[in-house]
């Protein structure tokens, strides 16, 4: 580990472990200290307030995203440049497949963050200050719209905003809703099949395709 | 007040008031009892341990959300006997609009209540003992099911599980991800339009209808 950088991130990944593993309640400085295996204090040197430590958290969780959203899923084919071409059935159904390998990640690998980024965002109700951060959900918004324009949805703006909303919700079920007690478990095909079967009805409920 | 259930029910009341404002971290007897308007020491004769306290919410928010549901939305009709009478579209237009009026509840009068659910759900993660509790979300499956069974869904179980989970998705995203930045107050009949938009769309990717 060099640089400031690289030893906030190092901290965050601490926090980001805790708040998985036992909540808000969970997440102190000293325990950060203690999971991150570095001396007592240096979490307080880098980040003093427990507000800066949880903005932190919630910098890193957009930065790991963001490498998996440009790995995965949107846009349709992120190899093609921006065309005027109308996505078809065909393109829907693998954009499904891209997103539900997107959340089975996020349901295993990627499960800490997950559950790391909802008790962040429960957390900006009482800390308006976190709000602006967790703006980046605004980033898959604009997406979202982009590709249900392509896709022939009447209203992309608030269409897109629903679907968002809604692949958000099938995450959220599966994780820490009633969905997570009868659903396949996650990182298995059949997990991969049903996330898969939600997300294709959702783009169909907007493009009618 | 008179009885241990109204003391009880008292208690945790203001424990989701507690919940709502602060999350985990502000949910102690203490600050129950204060909150309550009761001697110290009364949240921890009625409720000794930390789980007796949140399970004693997590009830309290099961029998407030079945009274809102057999005032609201599911079934489409209620005053109708169960029927084998497919519903149309019109019925669907109606339920749509019922589910909307409940999730706009949920998001003003019921936002406490909405608050600490999700605080609640997040817990059951590290406190297994509760997530028996949480399959509360089981009732609003089983009336999904049978509902889009009526309306000719292909596969009424997963297709069922997959709506509640969008319109679960749908009141998460507007009470605290990102489209509580930009969507209509709710409690305004914007907010109730929007939502009604989002529960129709999610109606008709499993019906077609």
């Amino acid at each position: 580990m060099s640089g400031r950088a690289d030893r906030v991130a190092l901290l965050a990944d601490a926090a980001i472990a805790l708040l998985a593993g036992g909540g808000m309640r969970a997440l102190t400085h000293r325990a950060v200290d203690a999971r991150a295996g570095v001396p007592l204090g240096t979490t307080s040197a880098y980040l003093r307030t427990r507000q800066a430590l949880i903005e932190a958290v919630v910098r890193r969780l957009v930065e790991l995203d963001r490498i998996d959203l440009a790995a995965h899923a949107l846009p349709a084919d992120p190899a093609a440049p921006a065309t005027a071409r109308r996505l078809d059935a065909a393109d829907l159904d693998r954009l499904a497949t891209g997103i539900a390998e997107l959340l089975d990640r996020w349901l295993t690998a990627g499960r800490d963050r997950t559950l790391a980024r909802y008790a962040c965002l429960l957390e900006a109700v009482h800390r308006p200050e976190l709000r602006r951060i967790l703006e980046h959900g605004t980033v898959l918004r604009v997406q979202a719209r982009d590709l249900l324009a392509q896709a022939g949805a009447a209203d992309p703006r608030q269409q897109g905003d629903q679907f968002v909303a809604f692949v958000d919700g099938l995450l959220f079920d599966r994780l820490v809703g009633a969905g997570a007690l009868g659903a396949p478990p996650p990182g298995s095909p059949a997990s991969r099949a049903d996330l898969r079967a939600g997300v294709r009805a959702a783009l169909r409920a907007f493009t009618g395709t």
